[in-house]
C-alpha cells in the first residue's frame, strides 16, 4: 500500500509544521459538509456500481483531460463523448493507460493531488501508478468497484458526508432527489436552485428550457411575469425538497433593476430570438436583482459565480459540448458592478449572498473591503482553478486582514467527481491549518484562537452560511 | 500585565527571526516621523483628556465599526453619530461591551493588532480583553485617561514623535495649528494642504467650500483664475504654518492640462452646478497638473491618493456621513493616465510626487517601473486596507526588485486614531526588518546593507522625501 | 577574490535549502540554451575586445541607467549616446565611478545580482565594489578585457553556451550571422525573425523599413500581398540561416483576420501615412494571424511579447532614442483578445506559440488556463521586470497548479548584455531548484520527480519548444 505523508502540504519549518499538524488533527475527522457541487444525484438514487476506472476518473473530469489535451492528446482518445455521437475510444483499459503514461504532467497540480488521494487513500491500490503497472492497478480498481463497499451510497457514508448539495436546473423535476428520499437511505442529499438556463436569455437553448419550465409548472410562459411566477413557484418546490441555496453563473456580476415594462419588452424580443446583446446583459443584470428579491422573501442563500468565458475553444465545444476544459476566466469588476445590488440588498440582515471569483486581483482590492462592510455579503472559497494549495493560501493571505475569517463561508468542493470529495476537503483542511499555524508561529493569532477558527472554517461557518 | 511577544510578526525560521530581531532592535526606539495622517490638531491645541474608551477606540474608527457592521451590528449601536442628529447609543460602557463580545472578529486583522498594542503596550491593561472582563478593563482605561500621562501632548511626547503632519482643507484657518505654536508646547505638529474640497467640482458641497475659501482669502472667487490665485495664496499660508506637503484624493490619477479658456468655461458651469460628468473628470485632471505646477514653484511635496469609490453604501452614508467604512477601492490605471503628467513633471529634479494605490496589481506592473525611471516620482507605502503585515510584505516583494528601496519614502500611518500611531509604526518596522532579514538569510543583500536600509526605511527616507 | 555564497537565493529553512542545493547541483553545469535575446551578432563576427568597463556594463544597459536616472542622474552623465549627437560624458572612468558611488541603489534588484555575478564570478575582481576602490576595480576589469580569454567568442565558449539566438529585423541581411559561419568558429549563434518594423504600420519609421525590405528582396513592395510574399521569402532566408523562431512585440495581443481587401486598403493608407489608429490596431491584429498562418506552413516557433507602452518618457526618447529604460507595462487582456487566434491556431498540434506577459495578473487568471488547454500554446518565462528572484517565483507559484510544468518552455535571458548571460541562467536555475525544493519538502512532488523537472526546466523543455 502507498502511504501519503501525514504532514503533506504543511510548511517545512518545524514549528509551523507541528502547529499545523495539531490544528489539522482537531478537524481531520469532522463530517464533510458539501454545500455546493455538481455530483449527479442519480448516483445515489440508483446506487449502481461505477462501471470502470476510466469512467470514474477520466472521462467525466475536465480537469484531467484538459491537461492531457494541452499536450496534444485529443479528448476522443480519452473516450470523451461527442455531440454527434461519432466514435471515440471505447476501451477503458486503453484510456487508463494514456493517463498512466502521462501521469508526470500532473506533478504539482491539484488534479494530481486529488487523484493520488483517491488511488492511495480511497481505493488503497498497492503501488504508485506508472506506465508499467497501469493495467495491474486497473484490475485492483475494477475489483473494488465491483464490491459493495464502493457503491455510491457506501462511499457517501464512509466519506462521512453530513450533507451534500447538488446543483439543479430550475426546470429539473428533482426526481432523483425524491427517489433518494423514498428509498429509505439516510444520506442527506439536497438540491440547489440554478435558474441560468431560463434567466440567461443569451443561451442558444433558452427557448427550449423555457418550454421545459412551462411543462413542469403546467402553464405556458409567455410573459416576463410568468417567468417570475414560475421561478417563485419552483423555488418553493426546491425548498420543499430540501434546497437551502440558489446559484447563478454570470459573465459579469453587474446587477441593475429594470422597470417591469422594460423587462417585459426584452423578454418578448427574447421569445422571438430577436434580443440584442445589450438586451441580454440588461436582462441578466435584472434577474440578479430579482433573484435577490426572492431570496429576501423565501430565505434561500444566494450564490453568484461570475467571470468565466465558457467554451472558449469552439472546436472542442462543437465536437464535445459543454464543460470540456475550455472555459477561461476573464477580468471581473465587482465594486461598481454590484453597487446597486449591494445598496439594495447588502444591508439586509437576514439575507446571505455568497460571492465567488476566478479573478484573484479582486480579493484584496474589492471583495475583502466589500465583505468587510456589507452584512449580507460573504465570500465563497477559492474557486475552480484557484481550488489548490497555493490558490487557497493566496485567498486567505489577501482576504483575511481586511475581511477577517468570519465573512468567509468555509469550503466548497464544487466537484463533479464524487470520489474526489474527501481529497478536496482534506486539502482545504490542511491548507487552512497550515495558514493558521503560520499566523500562530508569528504570534499574530493565539493557538487557542486558531483552534476555534480551524473548526469554524471546516464546519461551523459553512453550516451557518448555508443554513444547514 | 499582558506581554506581547517581542518577536511577533517575524518569520518562524530561526535564522530569519534572529536577523529580523537584530535589525528591528536598531530602529525600534527611533523617533516617529508621521508625514501623512488625519489626527485632529485640536487634540493638541486643547490638550483635554480623551472622554472614555468608546470615544477613543471605537466611535471614530471606521476600521473597527465596518467589521462589526459586516457581522450585522449597526453603527448606531456603537454610538456612531448620525447626520440628522437622531439618537444613537450613548452609554460608552455598552459600546465597549459590544467590542469585547465581538473581539474574535478581529483575529488576524490589523485592527486587532493595533488595538492590542494600544491596550497592552500603551495603556498596559492588566489582562486580555474578553466579554467577561470588558467592564474591568473599561475601568482601568478610564482611570488612565483621567491621568495627566494620557493627555494628548503627554502621549505625543511619550510616543517619541519627532513631527506629525495633519491633513487640512485649503479653506481651513489652521487656528488649531497656531494655538499649538502659541502655547509654547514644543511638539512639532504641521499641516498639509488638501485642496480636494475646492478642486473637486463633483462634490455636492463644492460651492460651500468655494464660499469658505472666498471668505478666508477675503476676495470673492468668481473665475477660474481666482481659484488658482486662492490656491497659491493658501499654499503660501500653509507653508508659513509649517506645511511641507499637499495631498489630493482622486478617483483616477488621470491628469491632463486644459487651456485656460476651457478651464474657465467648466468652472463657470460648475458655479451654476451645471457641469457634466465629463467636465468633472476634465477639471480634476487639470487641477492635478496645476497643483504640480505650483509645487515646482513653491517646493511643496505632492501626494496623490487615487482609486477609492467613496461612500459605496448610500444607506450608511445618508445616515452617518463620510468615512464610515464604506469606501471601496476600484481598479486604477497609472501608466496611461499619468503619461502627460510624468512627461511634464516627472523629469523635474527638485519636485517630489508621492504616489499611493489601493490596487496592488499595479505595484509590479506600473508603479515600480515608473518610480524606477522618473526622478520626481516616489512610491508611498502600502495604504489603508494594505497597511497590514501581509499587505506591506506584498508591497516590498513586488516593488523592490524593480524600484529598489530608495524610490520609496518610508512609512505613513495615515491614521485618525492618535493612540494607534506607535502601533502602526511598530508593525511597519517589524515588517521591514523581517523582509530584509529574509533577503539577508538568502544572501540577496548583506547584513550591513540591511542595517543601512532599515534605518532608511524607518527614518532617513521619510525625512528626505517630505523635506523635514 | 570575492566569493558569492554557494547557497544564495535558496530558502533559509535547512530542509528546503538542502534539497534546493541538491537539485541545483544536478543542473548548474548544464549547457546554456539561450533561445531569445538581443545580443548583437556582430560581437561574435568581429570578436574584438570590449573597449572598457563602462562600455560593457553601463552604457548599453537600460536596467542600470534607468535606476540611476530615477535618482536624478541624467543618462548623458553616464555616456548614453544622444539622437542628435550632442555631447555626453566620454571618460569611462568617470562613468564607472558614478556607478560605484550609487551601487547601494541596486541592493535587492536583479541588476545588482547580475552585476555582482559578472564582477565576482565572470571577471573575478579582487574586492567588493565601492566608491573607494572603483578605479582599482576598473583597472582589473580593463586588464581582463584586453586579454584573449575575455574576447566575445572565448566568453561564449567559457559560458558553455550550446546555442544563442539573436533577434533580427525582417529586413536585416544577417551578414553578421553569415560571417560567424564563414569564420569557422563553432559557436552556434542563430537569428530570430522579428517583423515588427514592417508589420507595425504605426511606427514612424515604417516606410523606411518597408523600403529596406524592398531593397533586400529586390522587389518594390507596393501592395499588401507584396508584404506577405516578402515576409514568407525572408522567413525562408532566416530558416536557411538557422532561425527557429519568430518574435513579435505588440501593445495588445488582440488578433483578428481581415479580408485580403480590407488589409490591402489599410496598407495603401499606411503607404500614404494616412492610416487611422483603428487601422493600425486592425492591421497589427491581422498580421498576428498571418504570422501564425506562416508558422503553420514553415514550422517557425512563434513568440509574442505584448503589453509594453514604449518610450513613455518623451523627453528621454527624444534625446536618447529607443530602449532607454522608459518602457512601461500596461494591463493586458488575453482571454478575449486571443480567442479568434486560439480557435484558429491553438488546436494545431505541430505549431508552437510562446506567449509572454509583463502583467502578472493574467498568470493564474488567463494564461495558465489557456496554456493548460490549447495544445499549441506554451508560456514563456517571467519576462523583463519579472525576470527576478521574486518575479520568477511568482510565475511558478501562480502558473504551475493550472498549467503544470510541461506547458512552460524553460528560461529566456532576453538580454542585450552578453556577459550577464551566465548570471541570468544561474539565477533561473537557483529559483527553479528552490521552488521545486519547497514542493518536495511539503510532499507535493517527490524528490525524483523534482530531479526530472529541474532538468526539463533547465534544458529539455527549451530545446523541445524551440526545436533546437
Amino acid at each position: 500500500m502507498v502511504k501519503l505523508n501525514p504532514h503533506r502540504f504543511f510548511d517545512p519549518d518545524t514549528t509551523v509544521r507541528r502547529i499545523a499538524a495539531e490544528l489539522y488533527d482537531t478537524v481531520k475527522d469532522m463530517p464533510i459538509i458539501s454545500p455546493h457541487g455538481h455530483v449527479d444525484p442519480k448516483l445515489f438514487a440508483d446506487n449502481r456500481p461505477f462501471p470502470n476506472p476510466a469512467q470514474l476518473f477520466i472521462i467525466p473530469d475536465h480537469y484531467v483531460f484538459r491537461m492531457l489535451y494541452s499536450q496534444g492528446i485529443p479528448p476522443a482518445i480519452l473516450g470523451v463523448p461527442t455531440v454527434d455521437g461519432s466514435a471515440t475510444e471505447t476501451d477503458p483499459r486503453k484510456i487508463w493507460q494514456v493517463l498512466a503514461d502521462h501521469w508526470y504532467l500532473f506533478a504539482g497540480t491539484p488534479s494530481g493531488i486529488w487523484l493520488s488521494h483517491e488511488l492511495y487513500e480511497v481505493f488503497q491500490v498497492s503501488c504508485e501508478l506508472n506506465s508499467d503497472n497501469a493495467q495491474k492497478i486497473y484490475d485492483e480498481l475494477q475489483e473494488k468497484l465491483n464490491s459493495s463497499e464502493y457503491l455510491p451510497r457506501a462511499l457517501f457514508d464512509s466519506f462521512n458526508i453530513e450533507v451534500l448539495s447538488t446543483t439543479d436546473a430550475a426546470e429539473d423535476d428533482l426526481q432523483a432527489h425524491q427517489e433518494i428520499r423514498k428509498s429509505g437511505w439516510q444520506g442527506n442529499v439536497v438540491p440547489s436552485f440554478r435558474p441560468d438556463s431560463v434567466t440567461d436569455i443569451a443561451r442558444p437553448d433558452w427557448l427550449m428550457s423555457i418550454q421545459k419550465l412551462s411543462l413542469i409548472i403546467g402553464k405556458e410562459i409567455t410573459r416576463y411575469s410568468d417567468l417570475v411566477d414560475a421561478l417563485k413557484y419552483r423555488r418553493k418546490y426546491f425548498i420543499e425538497n430540501g434546497a437551502k441555496a440558489t446559484d447563478q453563473g454570470v459573465l459579469s456580476p453587474y446587477a441593475h433593476l429594470l422597470s417591469e415594462d422594460a423587462a417585459e419588452t426584452i423578454f418578448q424580443r427574447a421569445l422571438n430570438r430577436e434580443q440584442t446583446s445589450a438586451d441580454e446583459e440588461a436582462f441578466i443584470a435584472h434577474m440578479l436583482m430579482k433573484m435577490a428579491e426572492m431570496s429576501v422573501e423565501d430565505g434561500l442563500v444566494m450564490q453568484i459565480h461570475p467571470g468565466v468565458l465558457r467554451n472558449h475553444n469552439r472546436i472542442i465545444f462543437n465536437k464535445h459540448g459543454l464543460d470540456k476544459g475550455c472555459d477561461i476566466p476573464i477580468q471581473t469588476e465587482y465594486t461598481k458592478n454590484m453597487q446597486e445590488f449591494l445598496n439594495r440588498f447588502g444591508n439586509e440582515l437576514n439575507l446571505t449572498v455568497i460571492l465567488f471569483t476566478l479573478d484573484e486581483t479582486v480579493y484584496s482590492r474589492e471583495l475583502a473591503p466589500l465583505a468587510g462592510h456589507y452584512p449580507a455579503l460573504k465570500l465563497g472559497p477559492a474557486w475552480w482553478f484557484n481550488d489548490s494549495i497555493e490558490g487557497m493560501t493566496r485567498f486567505r493571505e489577501t482576504i483575511t486582514e481586511t475581511a477577517g475569517f468570519y465573512n468567509t463561508v468555509g469550503f466548497n468542493d464544487d466537484t463533479r467527481a464524487f470520489p474526489s470529495i474527501p481529497a478536496r476537503h482534506d486539502v482545504a483542511r490542511r491548507v487552512d491549518a497550515n495558514f493558521l499555524a503560520g499566523k500562530v508561529a508569528r504570534h499574530i493569532i493565539s493557538k487557542s484562537d486558531a483552534e476555534t477558527i480551524i473548526r469554524a472554517l471546516t464546519y461551523d461557518l459553512v453550516k451557518k452560511a448555508y443554513k444547514f
